[in-house]
């Protein structure tokens, strides 16, 4: 197995959990960020990486530079990488290859599509990948890399990754809003989400197993009308919104043939 | 421990998996279904047990009745019940204990907070049950009874059970369906909802751990406007509504100060 030279460049959710994946099998030579005491937290998480502040101090050695920062502030670091000879990837779901265009020969997007946060244990090789690259070389080295890291490696161009984006958002965004929803509810009834627990499993297992559209359960796949009335009246206005929209789809979805 | 003798009505999702759980503990002495072919099905999977499509020859001297029928038909079938002695009680998350009033004098409702469905395994010893009753010695019995098969026993009025029932339409039947979207949205493009899997794990176990609110992630949070934008520019017309309705309600939610 090669062991690549690689720059992390950033220091939030995304750099921390690659940067310490990728040191297990490469070698993270550096870590800049705009804040030095964060480039160096990170650094010292590692067994050889140099933390840095500036852009222009940019280790020009290195096999695989990963620009993993807020999407806005991608152009303006990749302003700061245009000597660069190695490979040059961001790790954004939601923004093109093209934004690397001006930069260097060989870029890529490099895209773990996972939640991370700096409490919550991932477990990397279970996290998918998907990958772009500018030319087969550079896609070839990019998925020799990508599959020292995990077992699941896919291709994905600029807009098939939107769509990715998009995807995740109902399913991650949008069902922890629901989860936080749902908390408020309980909450004021002196319950907690544990509560929950086993029929969120549940219906996760059920989805993934057998297909959402056909595990859909509830009053509006139901047509139960009279239950969705009276869970509507015991909501204020925005859960009130967001509930008769949902129940509404589903209806819809299911052609049920109701309003609500 | 007691051994109760116990009369299913209904043959449903709910009904089936309750009966096979409690035929491990308890006698099921017989299962009614207006349809005698899934009456049989399912008393054929217990024990010793004995199917009716009759309300009639409902057997009068069990200790406990549990209608597991549908929210409508729970009236219907509770006037066949009237000359029983035994404990009534009705499943239902969104029905009050007052449907059961003028039936008996021992009613309750026995509300267990998970997803069954028949090709789906449910270990009922994690399942949340919600007791209500008309009176504290059938509370007592419904606690036992309830203790004998789960682990998880709660006490819930009708006004609670209904939070609890709209609280799980919101983390369970609305949940399903953004992974309904998502299914759409991922095989447009050739992939399936498993790419999804690891996230959707990973978003539970921060909401569960950390709670729902502080663990919100995703562009609206971050109002990362430009995103969002894109991304509903790719949608069409009902998953666009779905999309900035949340998008905005988490905006609201986080204080964040923008508009879509």
């Amino acid at each position: 197995m090669e062991r690549y030279k690689v720059v992390i460049i950033g220091s939030g959710n995304v750099a921390t959990h690659l940067a310490q994946a990728i040191d297990r099998h490469h070698h993270v030579v550096q870590i800049y960020s705009r804040n030095i005491a964060q480039a160096t937290s990170l650094a010292d998480k590692l067994s050889d990486s140099r933390p840095t502040a500036d852009l222009s101090d940019i280790d020009p050695e290195a096999d695989i530079y990963i620009i993993s920062v807020s999407d806005d502030a991608i152009p303006s670091v990749a302003e700061a990488l245009t000597k660069i000879k190695g490979i040059i990837v961001h790790t954004s779901g939601s923004v093109g290859l093209d934004s690397l265009n001006n930069i260097g020969k060989h870029i890529g997007v490099f895209y773990p599509l996972q939640t991370f946060s700096k409490t919550t244990e991932v477990n990397i090789s279970e996290v998918p990948f998907f990958l772009e690259a500018s030319d087969e070389p550079t896609m070839h080295t990019l998925e020799n890399f990508a599959n020292t890291l995990s077992g699941k490696v896919y291709y994905a161009d600029s807009d098939r990754r939107q769509v990715l984006h998009t995807a995740a958002v109902f399913a991650s965004n949008f069902f922890n809003y629901l989860l936080d929803i749902s908390t408020e509810l309980l909450e004021e009834k002196g319950y907690s989400l544990d509560v929950l627990a086993p029929l969120i499993k549940a219906t996760a297992i059920k989805a993934l197993n057998n297909g959402a559209y056909t595990s859909q359960t509830g009053p509006a796949v139901r047509g139960d009308i009279a239950t969705i009335l009276k869970h509507l009246e015991s909501l204020d206005s925005n859960k009130k919104e967001i509930y008769r929209l949902l129940s509404q789809s589903i209806i819809d979805r299911h052609k049920i043939h109701k309003e609500i």
